[in-house]
């Protein structure tokens, strides 16, 4: 049964052949949302029915399904509601393993969506047909040429990703893919009448192409098999979550967006602690944690070092570190002492945070050394320099090339990590633009470290494999 | 006593003369830091004594205080340790009213440093000189023409800061002045050896330029004194501090950078709760609140209405006013019937929060009427577009110009308030890249507002003045 909807899942998410049902070429239209990009990216088989058109986006407009010449995968639909239904029997007759409903109108839309929904699931069920969404905006899968929305890399990568909300399954994609994040697979599951998010995170946690989870979850249908699919996944592959829909405003909303049922935060935190899945609070802090488990290797333990120019922001990383469980590594007097003779100048400290002074902080290359010798003496390292310029990136860069544990930077006061940064993210220092979302990040991070060796302990330290693939997607 | 204080720091801010010891033409040095800016700035009566030079940055450079024929208000000083003692006793002889000590190497820095700046205030005591630092990178104060960074705003305005950390006093400033924010007052105060955040709380509260305080603080002189000052502060202008140095590693990291003795969080959030401080965790954090309580109006009331494209983002946002504090409107039928005729097309919900649905993502000036009947039944809106692009810029410039209540906005998946959303800012509508940070600051807008309110029944409704100028520093 596992293997069947895995098997299901896969043909869904690598077709040989893609109907669109209810393509135009109107902007805005759901169904060209897919076309075209799917075009783009190369992608052969692609058929399109929309009795209106004679063609969509210069592919030819079959009247119906059953005049399609081909045996059909995967079929796209985004027709009107009421169609929905009839078009699933259709694509039954063609012997289409999957669909994606695009449409919305089901269960997020009072009794008579919930009525709808039900009688396209009585449909799928008998024709044998899976069913993504309805009220989603579809998959990508760039291993496949299947696309969804604009501008996504045709490059596929190691980042699988389960969205309810079908902005974000686009919006985030693309925000990472900026920062040289990429995909291997993005599902928009909408309201999971079928496949839902504890199917997608096992055929995840099965797949070949995929090292790092990451969800927007508002609901869980299956909330049992969920954690325990989470657990055995968490064990090689790390899994983030942002979980929306946990208090009494964001249940009522979520009801109405995807038809989720109430959360209780508190729970939801119990339940992931136990699976071993990270809880992030933002659309910021997902994009932080990836940054961390993306492109840093997995740190051996919670001793921190920073090395700092700006005094104040290195005081408030260390409240920081307490506050979400690092330990500031204590230098021994040999260590400041190593330290002393790289850092020569005035007004500098040997302790840790080490004070590289403003000295450093305008003559950046000088960081390159007491990071080096901050970095055999912890577990990760946190570099902050006031000034983040192109001496400071390429010393960085330097840095991370030789140094094999987690680095990261603050570039504050940059607002955001634009193209001149990627260097520092493809050489292993992951970077941030406020200097206490990068601790968090490093944090979080060392949690799932220590999760992975507390599993290990119990398992009696078998071998379960996978882990060791994680994180550098760097050079 | 109180008014001597405030009528000596006054001189220190608004110098008629001011002499800058240890400038140099060497590029980093700390002297020139000031003396470039100022005379950027346009300040006529500035003098440079260094016996190692002719002329500094084009002004003559005189061997010792002795020769300036001119009598001074202000003295920067940016010497070696060992003989700032010496130079304020030649101030003293001056007449020199004030001296901000750039010099670092006193208390921060061991016993020896500690002895040091102990002989320093006995000097400066005998002679009748104030102190600022020693440690710190001096003040700012665009209406009296002085500066002490590059690349700083000559416009003055209504912002006063004061920082215990040199690098954030001028970094800060920099970029929230990107976001159009102007400054009244900066002041680095580093040890506080004389002079401290307690006094310079009363200056600033006094301040007829300033109507809203931030700082960065790592500990307080005077406790006491510090939370009765800022009970009465803020009454009338809104207080923000960031605080460092309030965990085990933040504490020894800040004995190193400013001298500054342990501190507990809990005590720290209580107190400032009691005085109406609102407590910030972030350099971000800050910027955040800041552009909340410069550019909008103070809310009436805790009641915020959401109107938003993406459903995930709506929902989360929701979750982050459960947590921090707002109350979600619920909208009656007649409101709810205003809705719907201003939103007829499909999948939206006219419930709070109000979904407009990709449409309105697509179409961004459908945005304009719906914000505007939530605006006639909430304290507070926050928007979300998904696609914050200019028609979408140009259609809330017109909601903030119309409407008279708090207005925010979240820009995601842009990663900064870059200069296109200035003309938001302006039209009195307070930008966001991260769902949840925009209700983060909004709370803590209200949050402050409760607060006034409650202590205007504390006084019986007897009118303390001022807060009605808050805010609304746009057009």
């Amino acid at each position: 049964m596992e293997r069947d909807n895995i098997a299901q899942i896969d043909r869904i998410f690598h077709p040989r052949s893609i109907v669109v049902v209810g393509a135009s070429n109107r902007e805005g239209n759901l169904g060209r949302m897919f076309v075209e990009p799917t075009i783009q990216a190369g992608f052969e088989h692609l058929y399109v029915v929309n009795p209106r058109e004679n063609e969509v986006l210069g592919l030819k407009s079959y009247p119906s399904l059953k005049d399609i010449p081909e045996h059909l995968d995967l079929a796209i639909i985004a027709t009107g509601a009421q169609t929905v239904p009839q078009i699933i029997n259709e694509c039954a007759e063609n012997g289409v393993a999957g669909a994606v409903v695009f449409t919305a109108g089901f269960s997020e839309a009072g009794e008579e969506g919930r009525k709808r929904e039900r009688e396209l699931l009585e449909v799928a069920h008998k024709g044998g047909i899976r069913i993504i969404g309805p009220n989603c905006v579809g998959i990508y899968c760039p291993s496949a040429k299947v696309a969804n929305m604009w501008g996504l890399p045709t490059e596929s990568g190691s980042v699988g990703m389960i969205s309810q909300s079908g902005h974000f399954a686009q919006i985030f994609p693309t925000v990472a893919a900026s920062k040289g994040v990429r995909f291997s697979k993005v599902v928009s599951c909408g309201n999971e009448s079928d496949l839902n998010a504890a199917d997608f995170l096992e055929y995840l946690g099965h797949d070949p192409e995929t090292k790092l989870i990451i969800g927007y979850i508002e609901g869980i249908k299956e909330g049992g098999r969920f954690f325990k699919v989470a657990r055995q996944v968490s064990m090689t592959k790390p899994i983030l979550i942002w979980r929306g829909g946990l208090s009494q405003f964001g249940t009522r909303a979520a009801s109405s967006h995807t038809g989720a049922l109430a959360g209780s935060n508190h729970i939801w935190r119990a339940l992931c602690k136990q699976a071993g899945v990270i809880t992030v609070n933002s659309a910021q802090e997902l994009l932080d944690l990836v940054l961390a488990f993306y492109y840093l290797p997995l740190p051996k333990g919670k001793r921190i070092g920073i090395v700092s120019s700006p005094g104040g922001l290195a005081v408030t990383a260390c409240d920081a570190c307490a506050e979400f469980g690092l330990s500031l590594a204590e230098f021994s007097p040999q260590v400041q002492q190593r330290l002393r003779q790289a850092i020569p100048w005035a007004g500098t400290s040997m302790k840790n945070p080490v004070d590289v002074s403003i000295v450093a902080g305008l003559a950046p290359e000088l960081f390159l050394k007491p990071v080096q010798i901050v970095a055999d003496n912890v577990d990760m390292v946190y570099i902050i320099s006031g000034l983040p310029n192109q001496p400071f990136i390429d010393a960085l860069v330097e840095a991370g090339k030789s140094i094999e544990k987690p680095l990261a930077v603050c570039l504050y006061p940059r607002e955001a990590v634009t193209e001149e940064y990627l260097p520092l993210l493809r050489a292993g220092v992951a970077a941030y633009t406020d200097s206490i979302r990068g601790i968090l990040a490093l944090s979080r991070f060392a949690d799932y470290s220590e999760f992975l060796r507390a599993s290990l302990d119990d398992c009696q330290r078998q071998n379960v494999g996978g882990q060791q693939e994680l994180g550098r997607n760097n050079e």
